[in-house]
């Protein structure tokens, strides 16, 4: 249209290039829709969105308090819905052992509005932060793009290991470089869903307090525990105010609503409330959620749990007949991705290409791991969203372009390939 | 609570200053609630919200597809959800003659992040913009912020003056600087009310041609105008691609609600897309929104403008019943803000604030203008928030508190101060 209306008046078309700045991210590409077989992202399973008891939510809400929408923030401020933040000060006592109240709670536009709100408060380019080496992309991207110096500390069955947390404290200081902040993600870990038990919370707290570095704990699949069973948060453990915690109602209720939150001493909430200059996040999320929440989330969690478990065992049961051993995993207690090692000759990047071509969509492990070689036969696969019919098909022919593209796995004798 | 526990177990508050980088701006004040009479900020009217056509949105939109809240983006990708796009995109080609798909829209999280993704797109520190000497204080704030140099042009009762703008783009261009945008609120100016005729639009259009500099049209207001005659968008009088315009819900329907959208060719948008990592904006308002808009925005408008156009009347005979000569306002065609001048002797500052302790919140003129002197003795009041009687006691006791700082107005003969 453009380019007719262009052509029909003799304008030469806007050249933007000479204006853009230097160090500007790739230009997106045009959305083409999720693969035929999705296994990224943080989607959900669809049927798990407990639709009937948020329309009776927001009916509820909307009837008692709509017309506070006229109103940026409604009636509770900058910090957000006070209801919600109610909740989660409950919810997190009781699930989470952290003792804090609405005035330590800041709603955000989901926990990606978190993870920037904590780097502009903290972080200017040429600082240095300590991370999980493998760790979610978002995280990595956004901390590449600061301009920031990131340190990948390795990880083991339970998480962030504290001996190499401890060196890298101990190095970095040698040269005279305190880190902004520990960032761990430390209850379900992206991508390795391990655990941390609580003995190695309170090392990760001592070294803290003796290198001053705060901790940035990001808990955002915390709830999804098969057994229910979650260590105190960090933030629970500390007495100094040194941990900024920060959740989310993405993988318990539904991602495509963007509510998260941020806990934090308000000596540093007060710069992160600052640094949120878009007049609050979306009121009637919030609203629908506080409500919804208050009567169902306690029950609606461990429906959700056991949903996500038996995908998880479709998904492991395809990898083992359709990859053998040439799938190695740890059973993960929780969440909605497995972090898979492939055989060293598979090149995770090119199995990504190759295999989004074939309709199927992984996220290759060099984009979910500061350590480009460590990860270059990794995968992450996420078994949320697809059905288990899905999770059967998909990882067919997953395997399928794996063994056309590297030669494994190798055909599997009892198994007829479609 | 933390200095309980950090005085029972004998632990040191954790200090975050020595992190915090150079530039922040200043810290946040815990929010202490809105004035008795508050003339600050968007707010609509809370009698003005549709609750109703609302609730019957959100149950028919959550009914028909609550499903794929379970998907980021639900099944429309990031630039928004589709039918909100569509929505927009019949509405701008009736009411501002803009033509564009829904491909051209990108669906964001109140024109606020808006403002945000425009600016990271083009702006670098150092960089130039134009914009209206009296101006937007989010616009201003947020270019302050990047130290982006800031050329401010006056305004007559047409907008932004053409021979000021030309003057200043021909200024620039000797200096050797392009200008990275020029910045106009163009129908329903923040905060001077003006509404910017055809004529000067494409005089405006061609000075952007002759100069390489893109337009940056926000039209947040737009839909506001008592008599609903609004010139083309400067969007809709461009054949070159050399607008970017935005919008929002935020005044038409519910500033809490936070739906905005860009209107911008893919050479620009999907670098602002790409800048877009939040995963997509509140699923839930948009499905709302959009459904409620198909069937009810074009009724709503004209409701909503007449209660404003009646609460501006109000203002008006109060502004002149409490002071007088000694407030000098243009009568505003739309919105929800009068721009005042009071005698030159009146410090708009210390206006503010000797009135917030009296109960009663403004806008002081220096906030919003890029020239601190010539808004000295402006204020912005805004009149959409506040009852009728509201605004007769609010503009008293402003009066009252004016005189008692800078004697002006003097009393009134005829009316009997309480």
């Amino acid at each position: 249209m453009t380019s007719a209306k262009a052509s029909a008046k003799g304008s030469a078309k806007f050249d933007y290039a000479p204006l853009l700045p230097a160090g500007l991210p790739a230009a997106a590409a045009r959305w083409t829709g999720l693969a035929r077989y999705s296994f990224v992202g943080g989607n959900n399973d669809a049927e798990q969105v407990p639709v009937a008891d948020l329309k009776a939510a927001a009916e509820a809400a909307l009837t008692r308090e709509g017309h506070t929408l006229a109103t940026y923030g409604l009636a509770s401020g900058p910090q957000g819905y006070l209801p919600l933040r109610n909740f989660i000060a409950d919810k997190l006592k009781r699930d989470a052992g952290i003792n804090c109240t609405s005035d330590e709670i800041l709603m955000v536009s989901g926990s990606l509005q978190a993870l920037d709100l904590v780097n502009q408060a903290l972080l200017a380019r040429g600082d240095t932060v300590i991370i999980e080496r493998d760790c979610y992309q978002g995280s990595i991207n956004r901390l590449t793009r600061m301009g920031v110096n990131i340190v990948g500390i390795p990880l083991d069955d339970d998480g962030m290991r504290m001996d190499a947390l401890a060196e890298a404290l101990a190095d970095l200081k040698a040269k005279g470089i305190r880190p902004k902040y520990i960032y761990t993600i430390p209850t379900v870990q992206n991508p390795t869903a391990t655990i941390m038990p609580e003995s190695n919370r309170r090392i990760l707290l001592e070294l803290s307090a003796e290198y001053g570095v705060p901790v940035f704990e990001d808990d955002c699949y915390a709830d999804l525990i098969w057994d229910h069973k979650r260590p105190p948060a960090i933030h629970a453990l500390d007495t100094t105010g040194c941990v900024i915690h920060i959740g989310s109602f993405s993988k318990s209720v539904a991602p495509a609503l963007r509510v998260g939150y941020i806990v934090a001493p308000w000596e540093i909430m007060s710069h992160m409330l600052a640094l949120k200059t878009d007049a609050g996040s979306g009121a009637l999320e919030q609203m629908v959620l506080a409500e919804y929440s208050a009567a169902h989330f306690a029950a609606h969690v461990p429906k959700a749990t056991r949903g996500l478990r038996a995908k998880l065992d479709t998904l492991m049961d395809a990898l083992n007949e359709q990859f053998g051993t040439a799938a190695e995993f740890e059973e993960p207690k929780g969440g909605i991705f497995l972090w898979v090692k492939l055989p060293d000759n598979v090149d995770a990047m090119q199995l990504y290409q190759a295999a989004l071509r074939a309709g199927v969509s992984i996220n290759p492990g060099p984009e979910w791991s500061v350590d480009k070689a460590y990860a270059h036969s990794h995968i992450r696969i996420c078994f949320a969203s697809p059905s288990h019919e899905e999770i059967r098909e998909g990882i067919a022919v997953l395997a399928d372009v794996c063994r056309k593209e590297f030669g494994v796995p190798e055909r599997i004798a009892n198994v007829t390939q479609g």
